[in-house]
């Protein structure tokens, strides 16, 4: 092992154990549920301070809850490369989801910061205060403040206890009137690099411990409604019959079929229901929802096209009435050739195999697009892919791999 | 119009008016919901005596609450041809589903009555207590009672105001140690022949207002329950995916088609959920039910053995695993071929073609098969052949062929 590679070993151990230790911050014992501005959450963002502090950053907070830590350039206010995630999870979610993006560089940072060395460039690590929606139903909280593209309509959202956003935000001493004072100036930004665990099989399947991601995918989203004749399960001969649930059976394998073999595309039918269906009565409604993604929008909507023509002709061929409401249309965020690039240096200096892939999920770089150019490098995920769920794993050498290719990538970062 | 038909068109109208009156008994207004022993089931019992006494016969109640209406034969205490139907109902049921041969028969009693017209035959008219199984989960109470079959065993199962059946029945003069005086001594029985509305779309469709069951369905019926793995469903490639409900759709589409094209064969999925859907998860877990019937055991056990192998592919090529636990499994009753023939005969008198064709749907007459040979008649039912809700219809014209034929039926009838 070269001195290298055994500093990145101390830091994959750095990482895995501040995993550990922040996911103490818990809304629920025996779980990991930190939600937006609870005492947990509250708890998590001065335990990410203080890590920052340590690793020799200034420390502060916006007024969305964000914990930005600032490792200073050689030149004091010079323009900073930004990374970092979400510090807040789903219910009952993993340690690594959103977490590792902010630990990872905290890690890295506490090594220069120990050797002295400083770059011509500040780095900003920013925990994203909220991403995942959880407590107000609205998405990227933090990253939208970050950006400048914060939605005040979702201040009135409210949480299961029916408090407002903005009274809950007021009470932690965030004040909506000072969010628009979160949002970075563009010309203080380099570009925003986000590390983040793959939350898929793939890099697992490949057994590859990396992969730079090319583009946040696109998504359209329906709720499918079919209405045929329920009738009695015994008496209506099968040529006869107008089954809903075998409507949107067909048309659940017919989103799997297109959708299989297209690289990026994935179709999903998540939620399927037949209301007050009983096992002697033929299915005279059926309820399922539909999601399609793809890295590139073009491919994304033409499989929608496709998916759409062929529900109509089974309708019809089936004589039953289907109605799809879209519930969701975002178009793909595609990551910066030049950052992917450095990526893939800083990769192919560590030996590995340098895989692109798009990212299904979305993540807070798709908000931070909005003033710079994003990049994201995935880490494998291990247990066949599993995240947002307690048996979310990955190794401690990985969390070093991506240490080294992190590192190398901020050392070698040049606009 | 010849006064034959004249007599029967007037039938007719008095069975709609019956089912008019009958339907005013409920347990719930606006509806027609009729469960057993509830004051509305009392009260419609009542009534069926009083029609069967002015009608001419002596009326007597069993143990099981069944109205017994019997038109005594040109020689007393002579075995008798057994006719009927059941009076309660599912919720929100339709008017003519069972209570159609109870008052069909009476109709046609009171016309020979009329005359003075007896037969070498006794007739009893049965109005069943009991046959959906709503209150106490138990179907056939009545003619299980009749035939001697009655399981003593669900004296036991609860309403859901947690009264047992027992008490109920005590609490209406009505005692579990007579039910087994209620079975019909089988040489004092000739047959059995119920009169039925389809409750199905067959005879609707070809324009026929009157049908021959060849037997009645055996059933065989599943809970099946897939596992699969459930992932994020923009992260996990479709090629990747292990998912459960798509393995369901697969097998609900193979039964489908595996049913369709052979006469008398039906296959169903009524229910279908996948546990905690949400529209971004690829599922991890299906539940959904099998239904397969066919008039031919055969047949039946053909088409299920082919599904389960199916399904076991369909298990095995997508990794999922599946279980199916079988919940019901009843042989088919045939129609004996003699009365079948009678019945032809009689269909034919009125130059109507003769169509036959199995029971989907469970009635008394799988009930009685225990103790003598049985028939039915299936009545047209209009509205695309709806039942078991408050849309079922069938005509005054139709009640009048049925009465018409019933009557020549009873007329010429031999053992």
């Amino acid at each position: 092992m070269t001195s290298q590679q055994a500093k990145h070993m101390d830091s994959g151990a750095q990482i895995m154990q501040w995993s550990e230790d922040l996911a103490q911050h818990t809304e629920v014992a025996g779980m990991l549920t930190r939600t937006y501005l609870t005492p947990a959450h509250h708890a998590a963002a001065a335990q990410l301070a203080e890590w920052m502090c340590e690793a020799g950053m200034q420390v502060r907070r916006d007024m969305a809850g964000n914990v930005i830590g600032r490792y200073e350039a050689i030149t004091p206010n010079a323009p900073a490369l930004i990374t970092g995630s979400h510090f807040d999870s789903v219910r009952n979610g993993g340690k690594y989801d959103g977490n590792l993006g902010i630990l990872l560089p905290i890690a890295c940072i506490k090594q220069w910061h120990a050797i002295g060395k400083r770059f011509p460039f500040a780095l900003e690590v920013i925990g994203f205060a909220e991403e995942e929606g959880v407590r107000f139903k609205a998405t990227l909280l933090g990253s939208r403040a970050a950006a400048g593209t914060f939605d005040m309509g979702v201040l009135d959202n409210l949480d299961d206890a029916g408090l407002s956003m903005r009274e809950v935000m007021a009470a932690s001493g965030f004040h909506a009137v000072g969010l628009a004072k979160a949002a970075y100036a563009p010309e203080s930004v380099l570009a925003f690099v986000e590390v983040h665990i793959e939350q898929g099989p793939v890099l697992l399947n490949e057994q590859l411990p990396l992969g730079i991601v090319t583009a946040i995918s696109g998504a359209s989203r329906f709720m499918v409604e079919i209405d045929g004749l329920a009738g009695h399960a015994g008496t209506v001969p099968m040529e006869m019959r107008r089954d809903a649930a075998m409507a949107g059976a067909e048309i659940g394998l017919c989103i799997e079929r297109r959708c299989h073999g297209t690289a990026g595309l994935v179709g999903t039918v998540g939620q399927f229901t037949v209301p007050n269906g009983a096992a002697n009565v033929v299915p005279g409604k059926a309820i399922f929802s539909i999601d399609i993604r793809a890295g590139d929008d073009a491919v994304r909507l033409a499989a929608v096209t496709d998916v759409l023509a062929e529900m109509n002709k089974i309708g019809q061929r089936r004589n039953v009435v289907i109605r799809a409401r879209q519930t969701h249309d975002a178009v793909s965020v595609p990551c910066a050739p030049w950052l992917q690039q450095q990526l893939a240096s800083a990769i192919a200096s560590s030996e590995i195999p340098v895989r692109y892939l798009p990212s299904g999920a979305g993540h807070d770089a798709m908000a931070m697009a909005a003033i710079t150019d994003v990049a994201m490098l995935f880490v494998r995920c291990g247990n066949g892919g599993i995240s947002h769920h307690p048996d979310e794993i990955m190794t401690t050498e990985d969390a070093a791999l991506a240490s080294q290719a992190f590192s190398y990538f901020v050392e070698h970062f040049a606009k």
